[in-house]
């Protein structure tokens, strides 16, 4: 078992989307082998890609207000909001607040350690 | 594509444990298939049974403080906590606050609709 405070789990810059950041806190390493759970930080005026995969996303959101982009349209995020993303849907979860856009991002486990 | 409020869905009492409900925010329903997000409410006083299950749970704590009980030992929750239970290990979520207990807990797909 593994009960640990997320501030305490290193944040990692991702080198592709300037502002923000990823924390890894259940993956292989803490024994974990169908799903990983992380937290992503988005900056104010950041945005993670734009971009598709072939697996899903469930995404909570912690704090901040932001938006969940996808195909030709904007959904509202704000703490307590909650998504499921399908496999290979272009999106794109976006700062639109003053503070922080930070949540809760869940996926199948994948190949490389973490 | 689901994106909602998790307030928009509905608390179900857990029958087995009183002062505990669950909202299942993603599912078999959302159009999920690996793995489904819930969130758990536990009253002041109460507790999630103290059980075990064939499968993991990968919980993220939103509010209120508690306790994560696995075999002799309790490790302390706060907002931000983080845990990993593996299958087959006795747990059990217990409030140890004022206010209620609220975390969110992911676990593989069961076979049952949600």
């Amino acid at each position: 078992m593994k009960v640990q405070h997320y501030s305490n789990v290193p944040a990692e810059e991702v080198t592709s989307a300037p502002g923000v950041t990823i924390r890894w806190l259940i993956a292989q390493s803490s024994g974990a082998s169908n799903f990983a759970m992380r937290v992503i930080k988005v900056q104010p005026g950041a945005a993670t890609p734009l971009h598709t995969h072939p697996f899903e996303h469930e995404a909570y959101v912690l704090q901040g207000v932001g938006g969940l982009r996808i195909a030709d349209r904007e959904e509202p995020l704000r703490v307590g909001s909650f998504a499921f993303v399908p496999p290979d849907i272009t999106h794109q979860f976006i700062n639109r607040g003053e503070s922080p856009l930070r949540f809760i991002c869940v996926i199948p486990m994948p190949d490389e350690e973490h």
